[in-house]
């Protein structure tokens, strides 16, 4: 049953429990929350981050619900008539502090839109999961992957290639000419006339996608947060940073819209690292592990293959 | 005499006239020059960096002159039909390794256009000087208006009051609501017709501006590189040089042009400090002269008015 306040309600209990899974996780660190709300139209959000953790040296777990008159520009590109709109989700960006842990990102929202000239409503699911190793290996996407499409076959077999496929092609640094990791899966626009599936079937699509988010996070973070590391391999670390800064900041719509539409920049911005380094014209010697790297942030690769 | 040759001949002398001033001031580093040329278009470029100099940290002077068939989307920008175009330049951005020494960038640039269809054949001046200290005082400005005021009242005395206006509002931070800086001058699509002067003249304007960089540098440069700094100092230069990335990332309409049109992104991205932080909803206290400086990041200060 389709209900705005249902949903807004879940996500908010998804924040909670994805925020007391990651303290848990860290160990040292905890949620610090701000409180907020939008000065001239409807809603606000909890915006909530963890700094100098034993894991995560800067992370992000924001939820928000906000509402109004949808801005000209997107009734445009939607080709919408005057209309509001109803917007929630909760999006997360963790920055660990050992360069052999990923970054991890995270993304559910709901979106719902009202003719205000008798025009019908619509709505639509979008989001995904996608990771983004310093050091990238052929293993590296094999558990996210894994795990993602376990969750997308359980609504629909056809999910997984096609939400897949438009990771590699969403979460790419077009003027790198490189993927921003390992990717994951990315879906938008998912609505029940469209994909001829119930709203409570999407949404419990949706909910296992957010569900699935600690598990994976886990995983990797257990793997890699004892590894020893050097100074080199930190300095690596930033310069992969700086690219995760590109990217956002560059090609990502979501950020984008959000910083056009005075959005709440500390919210949005919130996905930058604790710091970036650039270097000009740095090509690692492909043999060292940092050159390796490089080799796999392509498009199309299948991380489930057996190697 | 309009001659493309003859303005692209002399912007290279003026990038060699720029690097040798600057490897002198430096004292140590010299730069580094890497020559491209584009893939499947014609023209090319002279990149130059300069790295772990005494007084800059990151910086690049680069020369480019690139031509071929004038992308559909400006065309229409324009609204221009098919036509070729004629771009070269000069373009600099230095971060200095003191933080009371300011971050400085220059461009001058000179585009040409000539219809395939028998339209008439176009060109204009762009370009500017801009000035970002990471710590701002009511005395920051003076030195660069100051000089910038004589270059523009030589050729027009409205142009500085006009070019002044223009760079406070395009170096301006929209998602921060602060200017990048003190600002400085800024212009573009100058031409004969437009501003009812001679070719000549506008060129005399264009190159005075040019000719100003290096005296403009020197001063903060000299007045600021041997005064100490500590720990948390190097820590706001941070902080501000991620203002800066946001800004060239997010709002810089040349670098956007560039990284969406397959520009050469190493030479693009010299502007990019070598380290940047990020830091969650950071306020310094408004007593220090961190807090001190965002008093003076906004549009419209008279630093030519006495304190």
């Amino acid at each position: 049953m389709r209900s705005k306040e249902t949903i807004t309600e879940r996500f908010k209990v998804l924040q909670d429990s994805i925020c007391s899974s990651l303290e848990q996780l860290d160990g040292r660190s905890t949620f610090h929350e701000d409180l907020w709300a939008r000065d001239n139209d409807g809603g606000g959000g909890r915006s909530r981050v963890i700094t100098n953790g034993n894991l995560i040296e800067k992370g992000g777990v924001n939820f928000s619900a906000v509402h109004g008159d949808l801005p000209e520009k997107i009734q445009n590109a939607l080709g919408f008539g005057p209309s509001t709109f109803y917007a929630t989700g909760v999006s997360i960006v963790l920055h660990p502090k050992n360069p052999w842990v990923p970054i991890i990102h995270m993304n559910v929202r709901y979106f719902e839109t009202e003719g205000k000239e008798g025009d019908e409503s619509t709505y639509w699911f979008g989001g995904g999961i996608d990771l983004t190793p310093h050091y990238v290996t052929a293993d590296s996407g094999k558990f996210i992957h894994t795990k993602l499409k376990e969750v997308c076959d359980q609504t629909d077999a056809k999910y997984y290639p096609k939400f897949k496929k438009w990771a590699d092609d969403y979460f790419f640094i077009k003027h790198r000419d490189e993927t921003r990791g390992v990717g994951g899966i990315f879906y938008d626009h998912l609505n029940e006339s469209k994909e001829q599936k119930s709203f409570d079937e999407l949404w419990a699509f949706h909910q296992g996608v957010g569900e699935a988010f600690v598990p994976i996070y886990k995983h990797y973070a257990d793997l890699h947060r004892n590894k020893p590391y050097t100074e080199e391999n930190l300095h690596w670390q930033r310069v992969r940073r700086g690219r995760y800064v590109e990217f956002n900041l560059v090609w990502d719509r979501g950020t984008k819209f959000g910083l056009d539409t005075n959005g709440r920049t500390e919210s949005i911005l919130m996905s930058m690292p604790p710091q970036a380094d650039w270097l000009y014209d740095y090509k690692p010697d492909e043999s060292t592990p940092e050159g390796e790297s490089l080799k796999w942030l392509k498009k199309d690769i299948d991380w489930l293959a057996d190697a």
